[in-house]
């Protein structure tokens, strides 16, 4: 669950002279340097390595997508889109925003912005869309009656749940629940999530403290009304340097990537963060340092956990499968093997926040699926490519009295609805062997343009199609985001000089073509 | 915002020879106990002053309802319910739940269950239906292609907002913005708006001490993201004891209503709660004392919100306009000018909770209108019968840099849609007038029933058709929402022994009518 693009003002423009003129010569076109913005961008780039192989052969997941992207104006963004955001503006904070878009032109993979540009998008609403823009499956979902039903009847599902829920929970969440987790906790938003997952474990906690049956006592009662303890205990939730779990006060509180995210903002100071491995890649040339570097944060995150005679109890731990917004960090199965196993050694809960890797993208289902854990974590969030919010658990882990950790809507139908659309979806194209398998051309092939450009971009990495790779700083990162996006290919930055790709499961190799010849193309420019 | 319920569990039932038998007579029949529920409630019923009213003249603001409510089945919940909420929690805790609805069935005012008992709905989704079940507006606003773009393509409105986003925020929220408020944060829930406009008060607050254009220090950067001062501040929310502003962690530290709620949760322990007045109703038999009360309560405010040499600031208070969930606690238009003016003079900001009480059911379309302040609050949050959650605020509570609050998918468009029907709505049959002028009529009675059964309920107290009254303890006030279901009206309670009143918009005279029969059957029977 990340969320920050990289730092740069929308309406300052570039223009076609400065950061969009590609140095070098056009392929069969030798004394021309090519304009980019002014023809489609197959025609006008059309060379590469990657374009002419063409994949022709694999069946098409989206019918009426363009053939490539589109490049319109001179600037980006172009006068149409400044002046969008800028009547936005007036009424919204819009300065993070990167484009504005025309969703009646977008679909599958191409998103359309108001000045006809047409991108190919692999960022994708912030590695939310599952299905492509305009998807025809979940259209037809909309106009169904079920779907008209629970958007026009909204359900406070606490109090009164609907006669379907039951069925639908089933169709949807249940039907990919993580091994070992047979209960589901809906909604709205990763932040809540992860939220009200660590409000069960620390009421868990506090159960077992005082035996699992047993009354909570009148002194907790009546000091938490005042926000002290014991009734509002002295408790953490543990996390790791670089993680992202959230912007609310206690998800930012778990939240260690960027500073802007968190200061000024009243923190638990006792939830402590943990090294998180800082490995070298590719991984499988430097699997002794990187074994190194796993126990060093194997090590140290034990000693955090491990309970201690005085200072704030670890209730829970909270591990994304690939730190996203922390710039795409990987770890082994077995340090998360290995984690798990401390986890139970002292006692804390596992929790692993699958909002942003969840549903397909790294070539599992959860990603999580790759550890071949020999104990299921006891706690998987979710949203984003769900759609829908919420987290899977142990049947434990339910309060002891109704109404501890509830809310109004309690989750939203119509996004459950959703997410057995796209579940359908999923299983009838096999939409994560998509991605395992065009993940490992785009992988493949970065790799190439990696050896090739020494220097220039490094580090490639990723699972499926839930890749990044390096630039060598913040600058050269931005600039080459910016640089992609007058290509006509949205990418997103992560990390302190990363920049992440996170395609739509419809994604395939024609669309990895298109994007690799764009990056070869400012890779020579560089 | 308030979700609590009775504490009561769902699937034991009470019987027709137990609580529901009424014990009285049946008007025109007077050797015969009425059995409520193998008939139609308005013919096995049907006697009182109110059903003999009926209200004809009055227009009809929704066709098709039923005449009145009709209970089918022995005990409630029916053996279909209990079966269904059953099955629904081998997935979910269902302990909250009273019901499980038929929403196939369900119209306007009224909810059917799954065994076919027919309900006057007075809760509404925890007081967040507006239109009623099935509105034909929404419905409508449902089928439209714009309505099925956005659900299909959920867009991350911070960083790539689509073309006709603007207009829909002006012809929704900003349609009806409260005075003064010329900015829209949005957001997906009431606990998630309030704690955005907390952040948004944080970083305010920050920003006014380090100089407005001033750059955040290396040390306020380096020591947030470990959770420590000075970069995660040592700074205070203020709120009222009876408050509830939400259940995560920042803005469950701000609510205080029952300790179930909150117990076993870290909370911030230096955010601090003032008592709020204590008012006896009706208050304009009571003027002199509780004006005494409300005094006694600015005087503890005042103390508390004061800077101090020493001691956690406080950056902003929060306050409801009616204290929902704490018991629809009032106070006075002086209480709030007064309390308006301290916040003024202390330099704290004002935060007003609407999220329950706006959107028009207390008579005006925003709560806090009535009391006429000189000086508009900072910040008003809202969510439930928009549908659609946020905060307004004064362009100035903007952050200095983009992505500081901030996340995903920073609200949703489908919800913003359905507002802007919602108002359609409300201004073509002047809904709020009808709160207002329904709300009259049923607070005329309800004190007429207060008088005649002395001692049964009291405190009869609201504005337009957000009433409540008290029953003498919780246990009693169980067993009237209890009995009042098995007559087949539905209503929640709040505060330790309140049964408050959350119908929607179309809540007509008509339909007070049936409430006021049912109240006065239990208080007969009582």
């Amino acid at each position: 669950m990340a969320q920050r693009l990289i730092l740069r003002l929308p309406l300052k423009s570039a223009t076609t002279t400065n950061a969009f003129r590609v140095p070098g010569r056009v392929a069969g076109h030798p004394n021309r340097a090519p304009l980019l913005f002014s023809r489609p961008f197959a025609t006008s780039v059309g060379t590469g390595d990657y374009l002419s192989r063409k994949h022709s052969d694999q069946k098409d997941f989206v019918h009426g997508e363009p053939s490539g992207p589109k490049i319109l104006t001179g600037t980006i963004p172009g006068p149409k889109t400044k002046a969008g955001l800028q009547n936005l503006d007036s009424l919204q904070d819009t300065r993070a925003a990167t484009m504005m878009t025309d969703l009646d032109k977008s679909i599958g993979n191409y998103v359309v912005d108001l000045d006809g540009n047409t991108y190919l998008d692999l960022f994708c609403q912030i590695a939310s869309l599952p299905l492509g823009y305009n998807s025809k499956a979940l259209i037809d979902a909309a106009k169904s009656s079920e779907m008209i039903q629970m958007l026009v009847n909204r359900p406070a599902l606490g109090v009164q749940p609907h006669s379907t829920w039951a069925k639908t929970l089933e169709d949807s969440f249940m039907s990919v629940a993580p091994k070992g987790l047979t209960q589901v906790f809906t909604a709205m938003c990763g932040s809540c999530s992860n939220e009200t997952a660590y409000k069960a474990a620390f009421m868990y906690y506090q159960r077992n403290k005082r035996g699992f049956n047993s009354e909570i006592s009148n002194e907790d009662l009546s000091t938490c009304m005042k926000n002290s303890g014991p009734g509002s205990p002295d408790l953490a939730i543990m996390s790791f340097e670089g993680g992202f779990h959230g912007r609310l006060f206690g998800s930012l509180s778990t939240t260690h990537t960027k500073a802007l995210h968190k200061v000024d903002i009243p923190a638990f100071s006792n939830w402590v963060a943990s090294p998180f491995p800082n490995l070298k890649y590719p991984l499988d040339k430097h699997q002794a340092e990187n074994d190194k570097e796993e126990a060093r944060c194997l090590a140290i995150a034990e000693d955090k956990m491990r309970p201690k005679s005085s200072g704030t109890p670890i209730v829970a731990l909270i591990v994304e499968p690939i730190q996203s917004e922390g710039g795409d960090n990987h770890a082994s199965p077995k340090f998360f093997q290995e984690l798990r196993n401390l986890t139970k050694k002292h006692g804390v809960l596992m929790i692993v926040d699958e909002v942003q890797t969840g549903v397909g993208p790294t070539g599992d289902f959860w990603a999580h699926e790759a550890w071949n854990l020999t104990t299921p974590p006891d706690i998987v969030t979710f949203s984003k490519k769900f759609q829908a919010a919420g987290w899977y658990h142990r049947p434990e882990l339910r309060t002891n009295a109704p109404y501890r950790n509830f809310n109004t809507w309690m989750g939203d139908p119509i996004r459950a609805l959703q997410a057995k659309t796209i579940l359908h979806e999923i299983k009838k194209n096999d939409l994560v062997g998509n991605a395992k398998e065009t993940g490992a051309y785009l992988k493949k092939e970065l790799s190439t343009i990696e050896n090739k450009y020494p220097g220039t971009i490094s580090a490639v990495r990723g699972r499926g199609t839930f890749m990044a790779f390096d630039l060598p700083t913040p600058e050269t990162r931005d600039k080459f985001v910016t640089k992609l996006r007058a290509l006509g290919v949205n990418t997103g930055g992560c990390g302190p000089h990363s920049i992440r790709l996170r395609p739509m499961l419809v994604f395939q190799k024609k669309h990895a073509d298109i994007f690799l010849d764009a990056v070869e193309k400012v890779c020579k420019s560089a």
